[in-house]
């Protein structure tokens, strides 16, 4: 394995998103000192952390001894001067309150070596509102991660207005060296580009189905057996450019126009969310998966991922 | 093989997309009598389709007995009556223009065998104009495939508001006999579902690059790395079903809210598709792709979407 470019990382909050990245850090070889002010969170990360390890031995993804190497580089701690100690790259992910993360990024900020980088997993959140009134600010960065990132490798970064390049370019170098593809978001828009790219589908998933026009399952089918496949494989852009002969270019000054004309029929109004409109949706989710616990349900599509990925790594986009 | 449902099935239009339907059919065991006004098309049809076969013996897809068989199921006709005789299923696929699909139609209404679904490729025109004159409406449907439809299965099916019920329930169980996955528009609109979602995420994608946000590898590596590899799998709402341990009601309950603030946010004005915008987005692409002529990479994305289709088959979905 190579040795990481930081080999000391901090986790600041452990969580559901936080403890996806200790097996991010922990299999690319960091020391992976995990956090967090309740210490029942910390035993269920951990107890989740050893189960994946675990599954992952017992799938054959993983030896023995892998797992015992992946293991061994966890430790954790309920004092943050300790566990920042020696931590060159910390990963805060601690509940999606404004106030709150402002009040973990003062205390990380105040305890943390003068050359660590510090990156927030927010979903949602301006980093430069959770960053603004610190001395730190050139250091703190957003890294928002999709879940789980150990298995889905996305990750939107996004500077603020006095984050120093050169923190930027060592967290994107960071991130792909432990196998994670991160992405520069230039500056705040609300949703970043994963969440408003998925509500532009989700608002018009549900205007085809309240509308009539088709039910839950011709929704979803046409996206697992018609357009995922692709975007998957090379993106939106990617197979526009596949679309015509001439690529790109071509198949939008021929369908520029199809492509307005369908733009402009959208409905803009998001859906209510009411119960009425939940439970629609919800019975024509409940009809077309057939009862299977969705425990289940994410354990396949996990493992289907990975498989996936396995497929694009061994036969390479030309 | 079992015996398809229609026994000989046959091809009006030998264009892109006519030609893609040669492949269903007949390796799915159909007598494929294949017809166009223009001789060269045939010619260029079946050229492409035996280059196909030679290719799939050559990958292993095909035995060369199976190769010899589908071939032996396919026949070109000049005489329309001729190719339509002892077809039970027709698919049309001829230019796309009202005009032309109505007289096509007209033709074949007239020659087919009373007992004949006749059925069509269009991918914008609403059904009920197609058909409309005809005293054969009620065994006209819309059955508009993805591109190349042997690789892609998702075929959207349409009815006029005259056709008989009997003739979309057969048409959509023979097309899942030959192995495509139809789904059911109830009535037309502009688009239908695949083109609405892919238009959805095209205006968003752009909007994204244009407004300076990322530039079109990072939109593009969110669909590839991220979003992408979800929705191949379980579809948008399979997703959302996933995102919370109580499914998407929960889901839906504790996001709505937010979801709605990003909807509302998104620009609803199409992009402009002038020549300076056009080139922005070919210049991402050109720098992203690298240089690989789109036909290679076709190739590769046609290798890969069969792949993760024998993965789907290989590990069903709970």
């Amino acid at each position: 394995m190579t040795e990481p470019m930081m080999k000391t990382v901090a986790l600041v909050g452990t969580g559901v998103i936080g403890r996806g990245w200790i097996q991010v850090f922990s299999r690319a070889g960091c020391h992976t000192r995990i956090y967090d002010t309740d210490a029942s969170q910390i035993e269920k990360a951990l107890a989740w952390f050893e189960e994946n390890l675990e599954q992952d031995v017992a799938d054959g993804v993983l030896s023995t001894q892998e797992a015992d190497t992946h293991r061994s580089l966890v430790s954790a701690h309920r004092d943050l001067k300790e566990a920042l100690s020696e931590a060159e790259y910390i990963q805060e992910s601690g509940t999606e309150k404004l106030e709150i993360k402002q009040a973990i990024f003062a205390e990380t900020d105040k305890a943390a070596n003068p050359s660590a980088i510090i990156a927030s997993s927010t979903s949602g959140l301006d980093m430069n509102d959770i960053a603004k009134a610190l001395p730190g600010i050139s250091r703190c960065i957003m890294a928002h991660p999709f879940n789980p990132p150990h298995i889905v490798p996305v990750v939107e970064v996004m500077p603020t207005k006095k984050t120093k390049p050169e923190v930027v370019k060592r967290t994107v170098a960071f991130l792909k060296q432990v196998g994670q593809k991160p992405v520069i978001v230039n500056f705040y828009i609300s949703g970043y580009l994963i969440n408003r790219i998925q509500a532009a589908v989700v608002r018009e998933a549900i205007h085809l189905v309240q509308s009539g026009v088709a039910d839950v399952d011709a929704v979803d089918t046409v996206m697992r057996d018609g357009l995922g496949l692709r975007w998957a494989l090379l993106g939106t852009f990617g197979v526009n450019n596949t679309n015509a002969d001439g690529g790109v270019r071509e198949y939008y000054r021929r369908f520029g126009e199809s492509y307005k004309a369908i733009m402009r029929d959208l409905d803009p109004t998001p859906p209510s969310f009411d119960t009425e409109m939940i439970e629609r949706i919800g019975q024509g989710v409940d009809t077309m998966e057939g009862g299977a616990p969705i425990s289940e349900i994410c354990r396949w599509r996990d493992r289907m991922v990975r498989k996936i990925r396995t497929l694009k790594e061994e036969d390479l986009h030309p």
